[in-house]
């Protein structure tokens, strides 16, 4: 578990994210003054065992050197008592985040006159002449934390020297106010602000509106845009709420294999998991006649990872069912791959599906669970995601609240077949694909 | 989501898991009365859209042909209201388990004197003369409902027929009293048993113990084990607490792709994803040279999936990273995979890996964050899974209660790596590899 560090990731400088990656960048351009608690020097990583010692015998000769050297003599372990050695390690504190702060009832008017430390990525920077706006974001919420700096604000030179600029992380101390804008109930009157990673005018994701296309060209900085963060947020949300509704209900979570030998119903075209041809390093290279073959030309299998060939999986629900058949109801939820090559919003090569198993449960049992489900994560994320929802609802998708609140609050109706293709039949409604063609087509027999 | 009867299999006959199939096995074995409200007739699914009609111009054929036939013409869509059609889903009821009745602090004494039904799979059955014991288990936990019958109950015919034998799904009905016996404070007085799915004596899971290596030719079967069935619930109380923790200290979940371009810190050889060889119906079969290549014989990659080389991921690491620089703390828990040939315990090709990412941090904060994940997850099985963990401090290992206990309760102290070394020299254990040996590999430099 290595901890990332906060930098802000300047555009124009390849990045190599290798362990400790980011911090070194950081350090490396940073000349401000950095709080020593933050960033302690980091201890070099060991050597991986594997990559460098790949014999036994090379343990014998690093150890003869040693012994040659006279090293190991030299080392001592000093007789101390465990309790001597090291320090307790720290206790865990959920940091104060943005969200804590104006998430509750009053919006944080109850913290007013509390000292509190926010640390994340500037959004804006408004320079008045008297007073500094800045707006932080910590991810925690959409809205970000105003703020307002006066020249007198311990760091305020990074300010006038530029440091400060969108997308630079910062670490800014200082008290909450009432605040006199409309946008928000409170504010933070700055103390002492430290930039933790600078940015510069060349950041890609500045205040005007970006596409997605253009985003999905910065793929490691949309996270820091607002739709990508409210997806992110809401996605968490529908997630533990899944893990919560089946939870609360005594189902068991199955992780169904992902690598497997069994294809289930039919479902879709499978990938393929081959060690057969050369990893990543060495793929884009690859003869194939260097894949192994049997006499009569045919692919060998028997050279395999698994001896046989493999693929991943396209439902978790053979193994589910197993589960079922013994433990009641279970659940799976993890990712599933289709190979299909049809490049719609329906159809993803990979995708995280939720496969609930009942024992003892017949068609209504069914259908019961799958309404309950589904308005429990609903109501879920309505209550739990609203400023998202509001985003959404103001920016994506006009109305989808108000949909979202009939899933949740509605009645849902089992009806016949025929019923429904009646119902379609009589809405104003053109379809792609004529609703008697349908009927036809999937009429239960 | 497909309702899994809980059928009995009966391991001779060969088993196809295709939509139903264990509903349909079920109904050709049973022979005895059904509860109507269980399993009412399915509906035949509709065919699947995509294995049937490949082309548009069947869409044309199946029209019509339907037209020509007249029968579309006799098809009528009743003209009903909305509020006239079908019936409300019903309400999900959170089924009672075993668990429910004896999982509480007076372990069922509160509820002696209900009716309950119990609905799981035939553990033994001991046939006396005046009474008949059944231990039934639900795999809501590992101890059984202990079932007493007299002649008189509905449904005792099924045990003088043999119907009722061990790994039979039966639904029971009863009343609760208090045990005569010492294992349970409550047993179930039987008034109705219906046999939901036969067995018979060839079931090969009897009450006899059987070996781990046995039990993976029956894969299908050994979630019916104590041992299974405990390692699920203590695997699902781990994941969820896994959830629960980091949900409720503010992170993020994030799902990391799957398959990827990308490799991470070169954790391990990976496994290539790729559809230039066949899917799983043709795959043994698939001859070397179908393979598309280029002109000089390598292997031509813009024709794979993604246009090139993908695997399948090592680390979610550098995906959690972006995140973590916008959203301050998220966490990765998902599977990973490593093509690593090494066939030891600690050597698995697929694994879930939980990969924490804390923006803001730094050692002592990782640190604290471990330590504090790793009490959480172990103090919650410890509290929620007693039985299973008193199963494996009997039977798989003895003491893990008390060094779990340990790992829960006391403190974590973070020392030099000298004085780590120092400990191992003084500890009165041969290790498989020289501790000095270790020390001279690993030393930070």
């Amino acid at each position: 578990m290595a901890a990332t560090a906060a930098a802000a990731l300047t555009p124009a400088t390849p990045l190599r994210f290798k362990p400790y990656s980011t911090l070194r960048f950081l350090s490396f351009y940073s000349k401000n003054p950095i709080s020593p608690r933050l960033f302690p020097p980091l201890p070099r990583r060991p050597v991986s065992f594997h990559s460098t010692i790949p014999r036994k015998r090379c343990f014998c000769s690093v150890i003869s050197a040693a012994l040659q050297s006279g090293e190991m003599k030299k080392t001592e372990f000093p007789e101390k008592k465990v309790g001597e050695m090291g320090n307790t390690v720290g206790e865990f504190r959920k940091k104060l985040k943005i969200a804590d702060i104006k998430g509750g009832p009053d919006e944080g008017l109850n913290r007013v006159g509390q000292t509190v430390v926010v640390m994340g990525w500037v959004r804006t920077l408004r320079v008045q002449s008297s007073v500094t706006f800045l707006e932080v974001n910590d991810g925690s919420s959409l809205s970000n934390m105003q703020c307002v700096m006066n020249s007198d604000a311990e760091g305020y030179d990074q300010v006038e020297s530029g440091l400060i600029a969108t997308s630079a992380s910062i670490w800014v101390q200082g008290t909450l106010v009432a605040s006199q804008g409309s946008k928000q109930k409170v504010e933070l009157k700055v103390e002492k602000v430290v930039v933790v990673g600078k940015s510069d005018p060349s950041y890609p994701i500045q205040k005007k509106r970006v596409s997605r296309e253009f985003l999905r060209t910065k793929a490691h900085l949309r996270p820091r845009t607002n739709t990508f963060g409210a997806v992110a947020r809401v996605r968490n949300a529908l997630a533990y709420a899944t893990h919560k509704f089946f939870q609360e209900n005594g189902f068991v979570w199955i992780s169904s294999p992902i690598i497997t030998a069994s294809d289930c119903e039919g479902a879709g075209e499978q990938f393929c998991v081959t060690t057969l041809i050369p990893s990543s390093r060495e793929a884009a290279d690859s003869p194939v006649d260097a894949i192994p073959n049997t006499k009569n030309g045919l692919i060998d299998w028997s050279q395999d990872f698994f001896g046989k060939p493999a693929f991943l999986t396209v439902s978790g629900q053979l193994n589910a069912e197993t589960y079922a058949t013994a433990l009641s109801d279970v659940y799976t939820f993890g990712p599933t791959f289709r190979a299909e090559n049809s490049n719609t919003s329906r159809h993803l090569a990979e995708f995280w599906m939720i496969e609930p198993e009942l024992a003892f449960a017949d068609l209504d049992d069914d259908m019961a669970c799958a309404t309950a489900y589904l308005q429990y994560v609903v109501r879920h994320v309505l209550d739990n995601c609203k400023e998202d929802m509001e985003f959404f609802n103001t920016w994506i998708e006009k109305g989808v609240i108000d949909r979202l609140n009939d899933v949740a609050e509605k009645d849902f109706v089992q009806l016949t077949y025929t019923d429904a293709i009646g119902l379609l039949l009589k809405a104003k409604k053109k379809f792609e694909f004529p609703v008697l063609l349908v009927y036809f087509l999937f009429k239960p027999t």
